[in-house]
């Protein structure tokens, strides 16, 4: 029998921020907050909602306080919302807004690292630990960017994804995700990668990120659940992108994980009809191509045996 | 570590046959040839060239006499070039023509063979026996539809793949296809089914026919290879779709195929750099969507790490 499989796995949906900064147009805050809240009734109960960044730098996240205090408002403790922030000041403004849990990147590449947010991984070593000091209630993931690949440097090594970790963990990290940055990671090294993050750490809790740019990003879902992750970052529609692949596939998209697991009888606690609901009302509102499989293909209605 | 993989695998392009019939603008006689020679160029060398069938039924196959000749005349012994048919009547067409194997179709579920071929199982059996009988040299494999799910019936019985793959291999036949016709196949099924397929008929070589349709077409890859199973049918761009699921996915594309397992180190003989060029021939001379990945993640160029 195929590899034991666990009862059921977490979707953590980061359409709202990976997705939503990388469309052009302006989304009208009133869309987000309702394609947000369409989620949330399909079942998501964990939301990435935005990024707390300089409306210079993103514009498109220009309404972040916006949009968390009307979910927040809406949903409260029903669901876990966080949101991206680059730096403290991001961090202050997520608290403000009633965040409770960010997200702060480091790429593991150097390059990348210094590509991204102009910094070295010490000076974002620096500005993690500030904002640890800062804001102890707050709870805080560490995003390992370019944990598999790296568009500068290649393919990246273990060792460097290990000695990050243990740097992050040593100041008190204990929820990391996996990212692959620019959806190029193939299965064997998604697989020995989590598989051996876990054993090093077996008290952190690891997500994967991964971007269907190439294809595998449901091929690499399966590695990691089958390395023993059971935590996803997808995003509706497949919205995401990559700024380095023009017209590529974005991150995995949420429906075609949900419709995978569904039909392998795993649970995510998120209805498909109503999650495919969803993607419509993306598809309404949202200026870009959606890149995910379930929304093309039609045959949802003429199979739907579950 | 990821469970063992094998060294290499074998690709069998079905483009030319199960891609070209689903494109209704028809392909001049020419372009499939320039096509599938670009193919073989790039390494391919096991090639489904057309279907010997009615004008009628798929007019874009009526010069399938032509391809094969032309190729024939080109590769020769160089490459196993292969051509589906309906019956008895396009054996002796394919035999005509020089091909030396012939690919036979019959659905698992009897729901959809009726509606494919219009005939029972026994129907499909007896002509089956027909071209045996007529054609001892040829090589005859069998290609199990709706392996794994049914348009009309749902999610297939494992002991109905068994009963058919029992009664062909009865009759002789070495060589078994499995295919997920409609692509909504989940790699816990397809791994299965497969290793329950390959332990029953040790002799038989099997081979998977998988479509993206879902987005789950190398995840599948993977699951089957995990089971056992080395051989691939695949399609040049992702062509062929599913009359089911229009604006769909098509078939797995050959080039994201090779491409992952080129950058998981197991061999194809393929060179990706020049299938990917063939992708490009396609897209100038095929009036369709490519559906497959590559081809539009132009992130090759800046991560070719090979």
């Amino acid at each position: 029998m195929y590899q034991r499989m666990p009862n059921g796995i977490q979707i953590v949906e980061v359409g709202p921020r990976d997705g939503f900064q990388n469309v052009k147009d302006f989304i009208a805050t009133e869309d987000k907050i309702s394609i947000i809240s369409s989620l949330i009734e399909a079942g998501i109960n964990s939301v990435e909602l935005t990024s707390f960044v300089s409306p210079k730098a993103i514009p498109q996240l220009a309404d972040a306080q916006a949009v968390c205090r009307a979910i927040l408002e809406k949903y409260g403790d029903t669901i876990n919302a966080s949101a991206l922030v680059p730096n403290l000041k991001g961090a202050l403004g997520a608290k403000e807004a009633g965040i409770r849990e960010i997200a702060c990147v480091i790429s593991v590449s150097e390059a990348h690292n210094k590509a991204n947010v102009n910094r070295t991984h010490e000076e974002s070593l620096v500005e993690l630990g500030r904002m640890l000091e800062a804001l102890p209630d707050m709870k805080v993931r560490v995003d390992l960017a370019t944990t598999f690949a790296c568009p500068f440097a290649g393919w990246v090594e273990q060792e460097a994804v290990m000695r990050l970790a243990a740097e992050v963990t040593k100041m008190g990290i204990q929820d990391i995700v996996l990212c692959d940055t620019i959806g190029v990671a193939t299965p064997d090294r998604v697989f020995n990668t989590s598989a051996l993050m876990k054993k090093a750490f077996p008290s952190v809790n690891f997500a994967l990120h991964l971007h269907d740019t190439r294809g595998m990003g449901l091929v690499n879902t399966i590695a990691g659940l089958q390395a023993g992750i059971t935590s996803f970052e997808t995003s509706i529609g497949g919205l995401g992108g990559c700024p380095f692949a023009p017209g590529a596939a974005g991150n995995t998209a949420t429906e075609d994980v949900v419709n995978m697991f569904t039909d392998m009888n795993i649970q995510t606690g998120i209805d498909l009809e109503k999650l495919l609901g969803a993607t419509g009302l993306v598809a309404e509102k949202v200026k870009a191509p959606l890149t995910g499989h379930m929304f093309k293909a039609k045959i949802y209605d003429c199979f739907a045996q579950r």
